[in-house]
């Protein structure tokens, strides 16, 4: 189904780039009193990743597995931070067709499988320079 | 009241900063189908501001009133994009005191009148590279 617009249902979370993940989420944890979370490698990534929930959104710790992986470049370029913002959408095929009508840039064209469920990254240049990440969510 | 951690009720927005905010809300809504958001300019943090609320969080776009302001400086070094996280909280002056009892650096040691509210920030230095916002929402 192609509709007019990328109706967006929440944010689903923020992605922060960070050299040392376990460093992160002990402080995020002692600090802001986050729940604990588990940490997966996402070899096609090049990552080590990690959801911390803060109500409805979550934070997404992202370590690279290699200084030249994506995150490992931008590290490298803008140091540590906020790395990318990610939107939680229903029909993710549908909503790329509509942004691909729309003249929107698209990262991925089609969904693949993230950390969060079926994902796909829009590029920056559309997006006021938010590297932007539309996530259906799969799973409960 | 000290508490032992800086407890986050939620993510209250998500700082983007942008060269033309009218522009931004546009594409926001006809892209991502977000509702309207109205334009306020806070002459002592040198922008023009606004929150579109997606979710239970939101996203504050900055424009910034001069080159020489704080966002206006960001946009020349590192261009249009994410700019800060803020973190909603009670409490914000007891909270600031225990970021402050554990070392973390505050930008303000005490809370301002911001758009969201009683707001402070946190240095990037100390939070992975993120600017991180405290907010203690006001009014409705």
């Amino acid at each position: 189904m192609v509709t007019e617009t990328c109706t967006v249902n929440y944010v689903d979370h923020v992605g922060i780039a960070v050299k040392d993940i376990e460093a992160a989420l002990v402080f995020f944890g002692q600090v802001f009193d986050t729940p604990p979370a588990q940490v997966e490698e996402l070899a096609d990534q090049g990552v080590r990743a990690t959801l911390i929930q803060v109500g409805q959104t979550r934070l997404e710790l992202l370590e690279p597995l290699t200084p030249e992986s994506a995150v490992g470049r931008f590290i490298e370029r803008r140091g540590e931070g906020l790395h990318h913002l990610a939107l939680n959408v229903s029909d993710i095929g549908g909503k790329l067709r509509t942004l691909e009508n729309k003249g929107i840039r698209l990262v991925d064209k089609e969904p693949r499988e993230g950390l969060s469920g079926s994902i796909a990254f829009i590029h920056p240049a559309s997006v006021f320079g938010v590297l932007t990440e539309l996530v259906e969510s799969t799973g409960p």
